[in-house]
């Protein structure tokens, strides 16, 4: 089978992002090698323009718009992360930006998403469609719709994290033996695979991880009702017919963690990285934490996706993780 | 006059560095850049080895000691960075190492400061002298006393940081104007001048700014009874000739920072850097915040210089920032 997002496409990718995404860090942890075993890499997206990975997909899709379908903007639906990349992707652009978010978004993506001169509309997730909402949107103002993650462009933007992580291990003189991606549609995960051209394992929260499921049975299978998750980022039902040929091409599989094991990714972020990063961000640090993969004797390159919580769910993260006692002190 | 650190003596400390220390990144804020009118790059030193750049000095401090001199081990005092950084590079050179601590230390420095199997003493801040415990001490052990900052290998080694910081940004394509450091004793600040041969603006808290007083006097100037603050890394009293004679050297300035100046720079990295900083390593950002220097078409090159904060503290300064509500939510 042919993967529907390939090398090249990457690589192209990477041409036409020049100079806007940084190149963010490869960030070690000596404490964290000493409890699995090996030698992790962590890809900090964290500290990408917008907070999260997503503003490489987005620039590449609007990149690509020519200057002719630029006027009447574009229009995405995304519970935050997608949202503020886009709508920074579109100020860079000159283009307007509307975004479809649900009305439990965290508020620090809310805010971020508008401080970037975006419109926002909100939805109720548990009764409207956003794809719905959006597309009505879209054709009102003539505006492109910008998936979060079923589209070839946005795939091979995403992958551009994975290319310039092997890129930045050979100059240290090192090669990675696996990669952990963050998974919600699979659009990281599947341009990371493509990208960095190494056997993926995606890790999803308990519950949403039909992007695992689809994988493991080799037909995609949505999963339903899932119990509610801190990883706002991830909460994807059903992943996509390009995201499911792109990861099944280079052979990927998943594991899953659960919410405490998500609390003590983020708190151990905080207290041995010194890195702020978000619930659906650690969840590859999580899976290594607690030991869901065997990387012994490997080196590993791992996403740590997007920084963008809310204070109130970092003190929830360390309360429940034992890293902040009830009382507080100076 | 001579600076008693050069750029020479950084030159060297960065050869017997090589492979040591983290190559930590430079990080740039667009939104930091709107406020301020100037392009900030942070040099990172929350991500050092020990979370904090004390690891550069005291790793060539302890490099420099002949190996038949390695045996009775080393002893510090230090409220907590300092401590960590000798723990570490005494550890990954298989030297015994004592430190003596402040009773009212970060706990969460103390922990570190074990983990890396070095012993702690502590001693009360209000009634005795660390230097006369650590003398005492290392006398009956014939170990070296390896000072926070009155050593001018200690100055060279924070200097690589500064010589680091130009390379990054010269491959970059950039030049910096001047450099801000964040200043307790002036070893950091000595040599980031030395090493970036830029004109260094230290950074101080409110009440303990003797190396702001001192350097505008022109003679030492020690400051008495301040009040207490959350910079607990930067509590010196008194700067040392040597640090005073380098800084005077390169033409440094000063200014200083309220402790809510502190807290909205701590909340402003969490919230925009995506960056754990603690107080003390977070009073250029928050000088830069407060408008307390005009870089409106600068460059600058500014030291974050740790990122060791109790996660109560955070806490505190994200609720006086404004960023914590007293209530919780998921």
């Amino acid at each position: 089978m042919v993967s529907p997002v390939t090398h090249s496409d990457v690589l192209v990718a990477a041409e036409r992002l020049a100079g806007w995404p940084v190149r963010t860090p490869l960030v070690n942890s000596p404490a964290l090698d000493a409890i699995c075993g090996g030698r992790v890499w962590f890809k900090a997206e964290n500290l990408q323009l917008t907070g999260s990975f997503k503003f490489r997909g987005a620039m590449n899709r609007l990149s690509a718009i020519p200057p002719e379908g630029r006027r009447g903007g574009v229009v995405a639906y995304s519970s935050g992360n997608h949202a503020q990349g886009v709508a920074r992707a579109a100020k860079l652009l000159g283009m307007p930006a509307l975004i479809v978010m649900p009305s439990d978004a965290p508020k620090l993506k809310v805010e971020r998403t508008r401080a970037d001169g975006a419109e926002v509309v909100f939805y109720d997730r548990l009764t409207e469609a956003r794809e719905t909402i959006a597309a009505k949107l879209a054709e009102a103002r003539g505006a492109i719709i910008v998936p979060p993650f079923a589209d070839p462009l946005i795939i091979a933007g995403q992958g551009t994290a994975g290319l310039e992580a092997v890129q930045q291990l050979a100059e240290k003189g090192e090669t990675a033996d696996l990669a952990m991606t963050c998974c919600g549609g699979g659009g990281l995960s599947g341009g990371f695979a493509a990208g960095s051209q190494l056997p993926v394992v995606v890790v999803e929260p308990d519950g949403y991880d039909d992007v695992c499921r689809s994988l493991a049975a080799g037909h995609i299978l949505p999963v339903e009702n899932p119990g509610p998750t801190r990883c706002d980022a991830l909460q994807t039902l059903r992943m996509a017919e390009i995201t499911f040929a792109t990861l099944t091409h280079h052979g990927a599989t998943g594991v899953s963690v659960s919410e405490a094991e998500v609390a003590r990714a983020v708190a151990f972020a905080f207290r041995e990285l010194k890195l702020v990063v978000e619930p659906g961000g650690s969840v590859t640090l999580a899976a290594l934490l607690a030991g869901k993969l065997d990387v012994r004797g490997k080196t590993v390159i791992a996403t740590l996706s997007g920084g963008n919580i809310d204070a109130e769910v970092l003190v929830s993260c360390l309360q429940e993780a034992g890293a902040l006692q009830a009382t507080s002190r100076r």
